[in-house]
């Protein structure tokens, strides 16, 4: 298997995907700010949403459309600098005009446009802008690397850095090609929401089929991480098949091949959505074992992951083992703390609850490094999650209190 | 009713407490740092702990004492500089050895006496350094302001300040008296914990009354504030009654009215807590106004109050409306963003989950006060809840990012 899941390796492009990218001056900064990605008639989807009740216009189209198609999609059409959301029937309306008009274009049917949008919330949609541009737009389609990058580019916001993950896997009937897109850094940021994340592949499937896995595959990555423990309400993940591989999930290993392909390809996407968080300047990959179950340890996971206590730690440097079990008892997991074992990087720090003697000294240059393992066993079971978490510093509250409106 | 709930006014005292405090020299500042308050025969109690997994020694000692002595308590020492939590059997066994020692001394029971610790997780219990000094400690006993103001300063750790409220209840079998004293800074720092509140009363009520009115009072003060949401694992409330005012709380309409004082001089010193809280610089009253039931209502206050990114806008002053609606919406409550109205203070800034023009430089400068108000309505239904909570500025990253260990 060829995997390319870093910016510095080669990007593997699947067939039947065609990307563009232009200026449409929603962001100030005049940067790429309006994007597509047309696909070959037949592509299916299937699509993961943010779990936030307050949720932006392009998703409740989306959402819509995507039922109405039965799962099938032509082009995506994405905008950063404004996300859509709270911005009430008018959002919708103009939501609704952007895919009409690209279907137009793009001669196909209106249900069958994917928008997205990620930007500032509660701010006008700059509808005419978007329109405008939309002839321009979908007239390109590049399937070259150059493409894929302009892509990536024009949907990012506070993001300091692209985001890709690529592979080939190799099957009896063929290569099947993933690659994933996506941008977020922080959930919001003066207002600006969203984690977003394309991944293409040109596998032939159906949509529940592409549904299924693609649950499974969010469920051990992007549900296991956490910036600052802010759900956004523009979240996106889509997954997209063309089918130009002619390599069929039913296939024989096929389903199993694509599943870890698609987990490794999210994975990577994760962790470089974690490490261009704001002001993060440690990312920590913690690891909660011998759970009774996925939920306890999701729970363990997730109260030590957004303690503000415990990313402060992180940020110092300072292997403050109490704050993690602190956080583990009140995580409303039933933990029992004579049994809970902690580790930082290779040395114990915790045995059985209690203190347990460690070079303090060795401990504080461990988790000074930008990359740090973390690990809580429960003495409870035998299930393991891996969550992947970052620091709180100084340069996330300046970020993050800057006057913005 | 006359009330003193700042530390301005005058200390009402109740009869049938004594008070007291030493240096053990527990803390490395040689602060004081043991203190006691001992109390006449028939004094009832009633207390509420902290609902984390991971208990302090002393109060597991606190609760099965507690509940042999039928909720009576003869003499309170408490320690700071040293939580006594995570310190396994051997803090259990301190625990034990000081209440014994004191109850000696004291000449009453060993499980009359109410042991507290605030300090460092994950410490050995400096036992012998404790019980060396109980002779001194209990042969004090002070029934005077600076008694209490002595005792008030022993319980501190990271707090800036003491924190005391008292009030005189008038009845027409006599006049009652309600004194408290809290300590608490953020809920956790270096491996420091906790937060300890005791409420004297010369009340006659027995521990099954005091019982079902102290949890109603938490309910409303303590457990609707939040620092940095973590939750400690000393956190006690303990409610005294001596009897000394003769005044029964099954008296005609005693009740009522000491619920009232007793919620008062708790919303104070909850008001006292998150003012001093670590690094904090704003402090927020946060109404959720029109919700269904208390649960929404809760579930709403927690997100808004625990957001990283809301508590970050706190600490620059920055009216954004937008993240307050996204912690709503991620809250786990059943909202409808359509019906949520925001304030600022006086001024609206949402609107049915809408933007609503307003002046931004007159939301910024009321954000920029000490202390500042803001209301989410829900509506959906009549009940309201007030919620203390604190902005999140870099002096808090500051103070928890220090390497401790």
């Amino acid at each position: 298997m060829k995997s390319s899941l870093d910016l510095k390796g080669k990007i593997f492009l699947p067939g039947g995907f065609a990307f563009a990218a232009v200026r449409a001056g929603i962001k100030a900064s005049g940067r790429l700010d309006l994007a597509t990605v047309q696909m070959c008639p037949g592509t299916t989807a299937a699509a993961v949403f943010t779990k936030n009740r307050v949720t932006a216009a392009p998703l409740q189209v989306a959402k819509a459309s995507l039922k109405t198609a039965k799962g099938q999609v032509r082009a995506l059409v994405v905008n950063s600098g404004n996300a859509n959301c709270a911005t009430g029937d008018a959002g919708l309306k103009a939501c609704q005009r952007v895919c009409k008009e690209a279907a137009r274009i793009a001669e196909a049917k209106t249900e069958e446009i994917f928008p997205s949008s990620t930007g500032m919330i509660g701010v006008p949609f700059p509808v005419d802008k978007v329109v405008a541009k939309l002839p321009e737009l979908i007239g390109q389609a590049s399937t070259t690397e150059q493409g894929v990058r302009q892509f990536a580019e024009a949907i990012l916001t506070t993001d300091t850095r692209i985001k890709l993950a690529s592979t080939i896997l190799p099957s009896r009937k063929g290569d099947v090609t993933l690659l994933g897109v996506a941008k977020g850094s922080g959930m919001i940021h003066p207002q600006l929401a969203t984690m977003l994340v394309y991944v293409f592949t040109d596998l032939v499937a159906a949509p529940r089929q592409l549904s299924r896995i693609l649950r499974d595959a969010c469920g051990d990555t992007f549900n296991c991480m956490s910036v600052d423990g802010d759900t956004s309400t523009n979240d996106t993940v889509l997954l997209l098949a063309s089918g130009q591989s002619g390599v069929r999930l039913k296939s024989l290993g096929v389903a199993k091949a694509f599943t870890n392909a698609l987990r490794e390809v999210c994975q990577s996407l994760a962790e470089q959505i974690v490490s261009d968080g704001e002001g993060v300047k440690h990312v920590i990959r913690l690891f909660v074992e011998q759970a009774k179950n996925r939920k306890q340890a999701l729970k363990v996971a997730r109260a030590v992951a957004h303690s503000a206590l415990v990313k402060t730690a992180w940020a110092g440097g300072d292997p403050n083992w109490g704050r993690i079990l602190a956080a583990a008892g009140y995580s409303g997991a039933a933990i029992n703390p004579k049994r809970v074992n902690i580790f930082i990087g290779d040395q114990q720090v915790c045995k059985a609850g209690q203190a347990h003697a460690f070079d303090g000294a060795e401990a504080h240059y461990y988790l000074s490094q930008p990359q740090c393992e973390v690990r809580v066993q429960l003495g409870q079971g035998r299930v393991q999650i891996r969550f992947l978490t970052t620091d709180l510093t100084s340069e996330y509250v300046h970020i993050n209190a800057d006057y913005s409106t």
